[in-house]
């Protein structure tokens, strides 16, 4: 997942790879991301499943032409992804409310789950084993714990939707959806988008390095998952389902 | 752009506001991206302008119907952005090589500009004021800097592509396109899409706090565009045009 890379001064730094991979389903293409090789099959299945256009596993592999970075997935879809309508369109305007309905179209009621002591939260993060960020600097993560924070995977990626596809996907494929009474882990910013991803994967539990933004706040809160930011350095802070906390 | 949030234990922090935005062309609407409110009429511009279907400022308003997060922009498009085909979709596969050709069809060359100081380029992060950061620990910014290191403009959003392509739509509007001799410089990571941005602006030096990926170095080396991260603490690390950069 990293490459040399050359700096004007001569030395030879470790870089993230990015390359563009194409998703093609039953033959057409659906969709392309940018993202870290590795883990490609991993990352179609959890970007469907996240989009609520597969509920569960498909073959994915090589395009019958081998194509470099495209991926070939089984179908039918559950729906047709270009009548895609996640935001209201109508002329009363799109809005949080309306991404927030979709968004419960496609997610199971999130399970009670466990409780947690916060000190384990805040301390998750430091748990995440990222080899190839050591060496780059310039890679987000996704972990997956046990309730009694055990790791139990960690995918990186340049983009952090990628790296929880990832997760989701072999999630998937390892028949552990919906997650019930486990942990997620961001080594990012807890936006609207990984919130989504994470209560249509039914995790009780979402944790983030870094800042929740409003409407991802909203959305946990309307879930019923626990949602905490700035984790690490021995603290924690909850800004939704509190009740999953325990001090 | 910043909202109240109560935490589980009753503290009120401060939060980053995200939400739907959904971009109209002469009434039809075209995309739909998740963002801080507040420079719409920039976000929508810059964004139009980094696709390559404006390459001059429009109006960019309220929709005849008023709707709530939602901004109108007058066309006639460049071309149909229906027909975008960023990557390649044939047989062969997409690949890095695709995604830079097709750069190259919208950005200008990249002029000479300026030659500056590494020790200019590792302050400027520092130099970025961030009001609603300092508040919310959550909003990306992207900033414009003289060739001196004097600050131009900022602008701040959840989303990292949305910081720069206000700062883009803001230079569309003020005549700065292409920027020759500004510094673009941004608070996260270097991906593919925050140089692709940069280049079509046809700025010839990009600075970064954070890590670039491998297509991102590329695509500054193929545009002739100098490519800096890991910028701060009195150091930068140069990846592609060292030339502007002295020592």
């Amino acid at each position: 997942m990293t490459t040399p890379v050359k700096r004007g001064d001569g030395v030879v730094d470790a870089g993230a790879i990015e390359e563009p991979l194409e998703i093609r389903v039953d033959s057409s293409p659906l969709a392309v991301t940018m993202r870290t090789p590795g883990h490609d099959e991993e990352l179609a299945l959890g970007f469907l499943f996240g989009e609520g256009l597969i509920d569960s596993p498909r073959f994915a592999g090589p395009t019958a032409d081998l194509a470099s970075n495209a991926i070939e997935v089984t179908g039918p879809l559950l729906r047709d992804p270009g009548a895609r309508s996640f935001y209201t369109t109508s002329s009363c305007g799109v809005c949080g409310k309306g991404a927030l309905e979709e968004v419960e179209l496609h997610a199971p009621p999130v399970s009670p789950g466990p409780c947690v002591a916060g000190d384990l939260l805040a301390a998750l993060p430091g748990r995440i084993v990222q080899p190839a960020f050591d060496r780059t600097g310039g890679l987000h993560a996704t972990a997956l714990f046990t309730a009694g924070g055990e790791t139990r995977l960690v995918r990186e990626d340049v983009g952090r939707h990628n790296a929880m596809d990832k997760v989701v996907g072999r999630a998937l494929l390892d028949g552990l959806l919906p997650l019930r009474d486990r942990i997620l882990c961001v080594t990012g910013r807890l936006s609207f988008e990984l919130v989504q991803k994470a209560a249509i994967a039914g995790a009780p539990i979402l944790v983030g390095v870094g800042a929740p933004s409003s409407l991802a706040i909203e959305l946990a809160a309307d879930r019923g998952m626990t949602l905490c930011g700035f984790a690490g350095n021995g603290s924690v802070n909850v800004y939704a389902g509190s009740e999953r906390v325990s001090t």
